[in-house]
């Protein structure tokens, strides 16, 4: 079983996190993670701090001589900016953000002590995990990536541009749709037995836990409500060709409408995953408030933010998915040692090929 | 802690269910639970089986004169088709379903090992976990329901029923959107300090969890990716007026796109879940598939269906939305004795009113 | 990852239990595990309601034609005796029960809404699973199994035996030590790198988990205490006869004072844990006690109950063992598919060998 | 839920722990935690390292001004030796430790890789994460203490130390029995509904979680194989004496033979465990052993290492006992925030009072 915890405020001293079950025997660097956390801090629309932090991940445990040992991996990131306990308290929450909610829920009487946690900052450490994850998932050929699809409702690079640029000049921000994909993965990680054990549900949970998703679909997604069955599952074929890659002889399909899971199982097709990332709720020029000392009204506070981050959140979304797919992985053929891992891999493939 | 296992396969001698976390006191019969099993089985479109199965509870455990013991709830439904051991095996994976996956990671040889446990008849078990879970928020005025909202890319009720049984004409199946509403929910369930206790992440594991679910969103969900920041985001505001439900006085919202949650906690508004079913992947009038034995091609298999069930799913998706609710009430205000539950609860309205 | 519920009362409806996990592929029958409930029933002391009640489980789910389909097993055992709702109620708590702190916890005026729970009878459905997970490990040649070890401070049969009817004879109950010894665990089950997967650590949560188990031991135990390091490490030899079991060949001890368990870990030799447990609460000649209802000074109420159950309690412990050497290996070799797990097991063992 | 993860190797960079679901509103500085740490390096008997390291704690995450933020805490210990990558292979796996079985399971070519993490250096982490739980514990008066009873055979004080100062002399360790005590627990923490749930069995996985721990009892523990049930439980009083402390007053036992726990419930009286550590695995003078590369003969590896570490083990008991009474503490109240906690804890003593 693969498992994480992550810590840290967005202006405390440090990120941390723990990832628990990596196998031994994995080649891991600093560099591959660092990788991931650069591909976080870009896209177009991001602010000001991702100029303040670069991120850089230091392996504080489970390594020795970059090859993992099979102990926790234990994750840190500095924090440039680490001035949590000089920063002005917070009255004013802000719409859309965790503020209220998470201030009445921890009798907290200044919104700072939220949003230190609640900000996007957290995000770092997951990509970090996500990074050793794709590595771990590497050595079996699964690959997963993402892209931007939609934002502001624009379709096409150049108009997707201009949404953001208008938004920045109105001090506004803008949400969009990103597709995540996985390729490699071989039919038969999850499980239809027990509800919490199908992948799409682990999925879905590991992708809507990333602050400011709101909605997330598999293949078709809300589409499959306007075909009918005939029009939509994936007729089934197969193959003897062994030209093919390892894992994609066999059955096979010529449509990928499911996403690759079916009954809560990949299917040995590409998995595919879209999901909504909300605008910002940050907005320079903010929404009406209420001051939680006095109750009067007001403008909600203003934090320091991007205009859109669209394309960072896919990135997150890749590192979510690819926790997920390698915890599934390590469950189906166990999670001691990569060499006996990739031997009952290349044992299971035979069996279904 | 509220937590689950279900057993059971299709033509099994029972579906069961162990709900383990119930607080003591809470006052529960068989009825309310057979009344949302029997909504399970509504629906325009459902088919020949809702006929055989009229199904019925029983309460096996953690009850003594209707009243609960803190102890787990052993729940069983009897299946009146019993007849697993006799029927016969099936060769042809059906697309869409977890024929396919679950044959190849298992093992098996028969299809039917599969789909006998992949089988919808299993979301009885939700229903009947789901419906103690309601009786136990009912203590809190906490009200989970469910409507259609789209069938076969048709909004009206009208045009939905006609498309059901165009797509029955057809031998075809039609899936649809159904929307999930939560009322009464306090502020501060769930939490943003952890991915995995994040409300919303949960919901939606949970409601992907159902077989056939496809698409999950909360509030606006995909329909953030067309606004702007300002468009969404739900101001805040604040009454005092003592005329308002305990739990709704106090800060509220004039919007609701955020869906009753922010940050990974509710917010104190309306929780508003919507989902995709996709058609029901038993085709009678199948796609193509391949022989299991021999490779060959021919049509998927046929099992006794319904055309559309996405009511049902709404059902369906109410208790697995009861159930993470009610959890997260009780990891909140601890889960023993409901007396001790409601003290701590009025404490709580009290202090963030 | 292997795990159960279970629930009932001691005059309930009936036990039942869900084992969630079993791999795919086993053969599996009730006689089996109506053995080992048959053996938990057994043993020199047991009272009146052992020859009321011959438990007998039903299989309800998880099976077709006696071989696992890797979904829950569901487990049933009728109770003879299920007159929960009849029963007179409890007012003076027995010390050494869960009477007091359950009352306590769980708000009740009724005693006996504890001890319907808290009885030992629920330990039928633990010995249930076990019984399976038992079918499971003997695939690979692992056998659990228990002795008693001393009653009442006697160690030889006659004088435990005499102790017992002694006991009787005074309206009184009287515990002991058992030994449950586990042969053919590969060395690797567990492991050294996180608290909560170390197996020694899991089994003695699952002993003492058992009603009346007061103490767990592995190997020396609290005999470590009393030794020089010199004197109780194994040292470690190296052997390559060829004429032995596999899984035995290789690395190995002459001496067994760990207990088949170093740094969390199985280590190849056989597996040995004692426990202890108390004497039977519920006394003929009862304890003082307090009427919770008028708080004034009385006698412990009796229930039907037994002498000695020390013989029965290693039965229980051999199926905790059980359940939790199953699920170590399900964590190591993966546990989808019974042939797929015996293929990575047989490569493990050469690996090492 | 309380939970935690920790990471770090002997000679990594640090040692760190993430704390998962501490309330909001508690005060808390390293100073405590520094004090713990200072009492897990204390004791006769230990070695060099004690001197080489005297750890201090870094509080990353997790507070603000000092007071916690319901948000995860970040623990990092920094080695002053970090040598790992630099330190010599190891090829004599020492009995008693996870050397061999940890080298088999991951695969390992050098033992090096295993002792790393299994060292008890690791306890560290786990003594920082207590101490934030005795922190908590102690806003509702509970403490948790503990004391050497044996070592070596030996109850005496001076005894004791003869006995470390004959093994040290001889190139030998020993061993010994300590008592963890926890005062002022409620009655009902934990619960008998579900095995996974009883306090006892939680601390017995906690306390055997600790290197070296073989054996472990509460109240009597083994001492109850020797007596009639007559002569063992505790009987029921009740006082109404409102001199009495807050909790202390109601029911009450004049022994404490169950040493706090009945049916897997604190019920109210003091806890009291006793474990037993094994003399430390790494011998001066080493047992036989056999060189992994060749499978040759030889004496077991040398490290660095303490002649008796029982006191340090009791200091370690502690914090896992603390984590335990911690977590069911919140299981039971809630764990947002410590003033809702509080209010919660009042009137349940108030109810059973």
């Amino acid at each position: 079983m693969l498992r994480y915890l992550t810590a840290g405020e967005s202006h405390g001293k440090a990120l941390l996190a723990i990832l628990e079950g990596v196998p031994a025997g994995l080649k891991l660097d600093a560099q591959k993670i660092n990788y991931e956390l650069a591909r976080r801090q870009e896209g177009y629309g991001r602010g000001e701090r991702m100029r303040i932090e670069k991120d850089k991940v230091q392996l504080l445990s489970g390594l020795k001589k970059g090859i993992t040992l099979g102990s926790p991996i234990g994750l840190l990131i500095e924090n440039k900016d680490s001035s949590i306990e000089r920063m002005p308290p917070v009255f004013f929450p802000r719409p859309g953000h965790a503020d209220l909610a998470g201030l009445l829920k921890y009798g907290f009487k200044d919104i700072r002590n939220v949003l230190e946690r609640a900000s996007a900052r957290e995000t770092a450490s997951r990509v970090a995990i996500g990074a050793v994850c794709k590595v771990f998932l590497n050595e079996f050929k699964i690959k997963v990536s993402s892209k931007v699809l939609l934002i502001g409702g624009e379709c096409s690079p150049q108009a997707m541009m201009r949404k953001i640029i208008r938004a920045k000049n109105n001090k506004d921000t803008v949400g969009g749709i990103f597709e995540v994909e996985a390729t490699g993965v071989p039919a038969g990680l999850g499980s239809h037995v027990q509800a919490d054990r199908r992948l799409d549900a682990r999925l879905s949970q590991a992708i809507i836990s990333i602050p400011g998703i709101k909605a997330v679909g598999f293949g078709l997604g809300f589409g499959y409500a306007y075909r009918f069955g005939s029009e939509c599952h994936d007729a089934i074929y197969y193959a003897k060709d062994r030209s093919l890659p390892a894992g994609r002889q066999g059955y096979f399909r010529k449509t990928d409408n499911a996403g690759g899971i079916e009954g809560g199982m990949s299917n040995g097709e590409e998995i595919i995953i879209h999901a909504c990332m909300k605008p910002i709720a940050t907005l320079v020029k903010p929404l009406a408030s209420v001051n939680i000392l006095n109750k009067k009204s007001g403008k909600a506070s203003v934090e320091r933010s991007d205009t859109c981050v669209v394309e960072s959140a896919g990135v997150i979304a890749e590192a979510e998915a690819a926790f997920v797919l390698a915890d599934a992985l390590i469950e189906k053929f166990g999670g001691d040692f990569l060499e006996d891992i990739k031997l009952g891999y290349r044992n299971y493939l035979k069996r279904i090929g």
